[in-house]
Parts: C-alpha cells; sequence; structure tokens
C-alpha cells in the first residue's frame, strides 16, 4: 500500500466533489483519500458515509496557514471542489498546498471549456486562481469537463424524468443547433482519477467529456424516445444579453447581490455553450487543453 | 514553390524582427516573406535591404481595418515584433488575422520565461494579447526566448567589447547565482523559422535558448578570458523594490511618463530574472511551456 496515491479532496461534498469521491474510493488499492471540511461540517452525513467507505475526514480551518500547512503535508495531490463563493478559502489552499510541496494540485475549475478571458466572470476568476498558481510553481492540472447531461434535459409533461428545474435547458438557446460537450456528473470523477494518476497531464489542462450533441438533437431525440411533447421556449441572443445587462445594473449598486452573481453566471454560461459555441472538444483543444485522452469513465 | 509558407512580420526593423527577417530570407524556398511597414517607414534603409533580398514590404495602415485585413489575407503565418509602445497596432493586427483566417498569429513575446501575472506589468500586456487571441480562436503560437546575450555582459575596462551599457549587467542582480536562460539574438530568428514550421507547436508556448548561465559565472569567465577586471556593482532584492516603488509614485501622477515605465520594466526584468529566477528552462516548462525541441540555430 505504500504506493498508493495521497488525495484530499476540498468541498467533497458537493456534486463535482462526491463524483470524485466515489471514483477515488472505489480505487482503494491506488488512492488514500482524505476529505478537507471545516470543522462545522465534519460530521454532515455525506461525509460521515464517505468516512465509512474508509475515507480520512480531516477537520480543517481554511483562515489558519499553518495548520494547513500541516495538514497537506504528505499530500501527492489536493483537489479543489469549492465554489467561487469560497475565493478566499481557494486562495489559502493554493497558498498552503504550495508551501506543504503537493506535488499536483488541481484548482476548481470543472466546468465547460471557455476561453480564460473575455466571456464568463465564473471563468475569469478561475483562471485568477491559475494565473497565482503559476506565479508559485505549484504543480497543477486544470480539469474542465462538459456540461453535465443532468442540467442538460428539460423536464416532461408526465413528470417522469426529474430535472433540476432551475438549470433545465428547455429554453432553447438561441437557434439550438451548436454543438457542445457533454458529461454525465457520475462520471467526472472517474475521468479525474484517471488525470491525476497520469504523469502527461501534469501542468496541463484536461478536457474530459462524454459527447457532442446539439440541443435540438436532444430535444429531439427526447420527445421521440418519449412520445411527449416538450415545452420549447425561446432564449435569443438579445434575450440574454438584456438578462445579462440588467443583472449587471444591480450589481452596480449592490456588488455582492446573489441573484444577479448567479443571473449574470449562469446567462454566461449559456451565451458561451448556445451562441458562441465554446464548450466544444475542438475549441477546448485551440485553447491550449490537452487532447482527451481519457476513455469514457466506465 | 507553390507550397512556400507566405510569412508576414510587423516590425521588421525591430532587434528582434531583423533576426527574423534574416532567418526567413535565409530559408527563400521554404518562406515567402513579407514586411509589413507604416506609409512612414516603408522607405527605412533596413527594410530596402530586405527588400534587395526578396522580400515584399507592404504598406499598411493600423488604423485601417478592412485594408489591414486584405494585406494579411493569404498570409499563413503572421509574425508581431511591434513593442509595447505599440498596443493598439498588436490589437488591430490581431483582430485582423482573425477575421483573415491567418492560420498562426505569433504575438509580441519574445522575452524571458516568466509567470503570466504578478511579476511584470510587460508580461500581464503580453498575456492580455494572449488571451483576446484565445478568445477569437486565432491559431497561435507564442516564443518565449532566453535573455539575450548580447545584454549579458558588462563593459571592459579596455572598451575591447562593446555591450549596450544601459542593459549591461555590471550590475550584480542579488547574489549573481540565479541561473537563467540566454539565447544570442541572432539565433533568434532561427529558431522562429523552425517553430513557425513545426505543426507541434501550434497553440502551444515555445522557450526558445541557447544556455543557462549564472551571472556570476558570466563575470568570472569574462575576467578569466580577457584578464581584465570587470566593476561589479551590487543591485540587491531591497533595491530593485525602491526602484520599482519610486517608478511606480510617478506614474501615479504621470501614467504614461516613459521613464518612469522603463525603469518598471527594465527592473521588473532583472527581479524576475535575478532573484525570483524565473527565466530558466525548468520553469518555462512548469509554466505550461513546451519543452524546447529545436536544436541551437547554427
Amino acid at each position: 500500500m505504500a504506493s498508493r496515491l495521497k488525495v484530499a479532496v476540498a468541498g467533497a461534498n458537493g456534486e463535482t466533489g462526491q463524483s470524485i469521491m466515489d471514483a477515488l474510493l472505489a480505487n482503494s488499492e491506488q488512492f488514500e483519500v482524505f476529505a478537507l471540511a471545516r470543522p462545522a461540517s465534519v460530521n454532515k452525513p455525506v461525509l460521515s458515509a464517505f468516512s465509512a467507505r474508509g475515507a480520512i475526514v480531516k477537520s480543517v480551518d481554511f483562515s489558519a496557514t499553518d495548520a494547513l500547512v500541516v495538514a497537506l503535508t504528505g499530500m501527492h495531490v489536493v483537489i479543489s471542489c469549492l465554489t467561487m463563493l469560497h475565493h478566499k478559502e481557494q486562495m489559502a489552499l493554493i497558498e498552503a498546498s504550495s508551501q506543504a510541496k503537493v506535488q499536483r494540485y488541481v484548482p476548481s475549475f470543472f466546468g465547460p471549456a471557455c476561453p480564460p478571458r473575455g466571456v464568463m466572470k465564473v471563468r475569469e476568476a478561475k483562471e485568477d486562481m491559475l494565473d497565482r498558481i503559476k506565479l508559485l510553481y505549484l504543480p497543477y492540472t486544470v480539469i474542465d469537463v462538459g456540461w453535465w447531461c443532468q442540467l442538460s434535459l428539460p423536464p416532461l409533461p408526465s413528470g417522469r424524468i426529474q430535472t433540476k428545474v432551475e438549470y433545465a435547458l428547455n429554453e432553447i438557446m438561441g437557434d439550438g443547433e451548436a454543438p457542445f460537450a457533454i458529461v454525465d456528473k457520475r462520471d467526472i470523477g472517474k475521468y479525474v482519477a484517471r488525470i491525476i494518476a497520469d504523469p502527461r497531464t501534469l501542468n496541463r489542462m484536461v478536457f474530459a467529456y462524454g459527447e457532442v450533441w446539439t440541443q435540438n438533437h436532444i430535444l429531439d431525440t427526447l420527445e421521440e424516445k418519449s412520445d411527449e411533447r416538450v415545452v420549447r421556449q425561446s432564449l435569443s441572443k438579445d434575450d440574454m444579453e438584456n438578462i445579462i445587462s440588467d443583472a449587471y445594473k444591480i450589481l452596480a449598486t449592490n456588488p455582492t447581490d446573489l441573484e444577479a452573481l448567479s443571473q449574470v453566471a449562469l446567462t454566461q454560461y449559456k451565451y458561451s455553450i448556445g451562441i458562441r459555441g465554446d464548450n466544444t472538444p475542438e475549441h477546448a483543444k485551440v485553447n491550449d487543453f490537452y487532447k482527451r485522452d481519457v476513455g469514457r469513465g466506465g
């Protein structure tokens, strides 16, 4: 067991974090798995369940750098699945990982392929983190993933499929013809497990995805298979630009307005994917990403 | 001759530009060479000399986008050797190259290896250009080079070697022990000629250098070979930080003060190379650069 990779995951209880923990714990001959959790979160049921499957839950205070360095010392890989609402914690984790001489840091990207700046506010914040990582010469791997297929389906009138309606794509983005890469949320961890064990991905950006679809093709297929009609709404380029500029007006007076921030984030995702067509393997490659070299996790 | 690469160089009359033009014109079986020059510069002797060797000098107005697109249409490669004082012209060249569907754009980096942000103002401006290039999905190659060996020598008391005294390294940066990559200015074009013809370097950052030296080793060797004593001055980390902060005070009231800007730029180069030790092949690699895969141009 001496050659197992010690992997610490921050934000293990989130959606991406859970997918990654599942895959790492399923490969216990390869990985020794740690979940980093704030003292208030240590006893959450999801973490207890990971603990029961062999994970070591470490209570950490992200504002106490010295203790954080101690907690990370000896880790081969640190993976952040913290959200952008935890920017300070992420920056602390980067600093501490550098001081602890972690061999590979995976920042919390896990989003669709997108140019570094000029498209999405959320992406820009991630790129700022990457710049900091490069300034410290902290070895890294950036992992982008396709749009979750769990977020790519609209609800069916019969209620036969359950979707997260707040993200549901029954709004046709533009003409619905832009191809975009999708990934099954449950596969993300399987990709990550392969990527962090692969020396070729060190100091690289990697794009992990399953298949490429258009929105029209998804909805047509769903209607054909279900024999139901999906309610299609239209969300044009202009609609999106108006939503974004309205939200920016709110942010101009209240920069931390959560609803406006999430309107900007969500609509910029749709604009990037549906109008600009950024989230494709071809574009990911042009953006200095690595060619996908892991098979679909099975 | 149908398969020759059409290469357009902007800023062909500068130091890097001349090195590149020399190498491209020396490979006329491989390259069809164009120099882009503002109307006021078209008749400069250096451009006439390139013209006599087979280059086609194109007069271009960087503020007239449509005409610039026409001038660039059909070019396989566009190389910018414009300085940071021509930011507007560089951005125009990027936009026009994208519209003209240029197959590879080489932005004006040609500087030492350095993290993207947080070290050098000049580097940050270059990275902003690269972000724009990525936003447009304009295929690119970024070429960083070692510090010029022509700038790495101090003057000798006898006057036997001529150096550009304003850059001369008789100031020992820190303890003089930081290794840094150097390149012979005359070799830059030879590297560039190989890099732009290599499909592996598309959408990559490449680091081209000749050898790695420390400043003490350079000066010791020079003294030994010349049997002269070099006047060594000391430039400590604190000295540099003071020079930079003094210059920023001037820039706070006059943001375009050229002398303060050049003090910042020059001292940040020295800080990056001599104190942080950024300009090494190892760091270039960590920063997602390509391993050098062109031999020393001979």
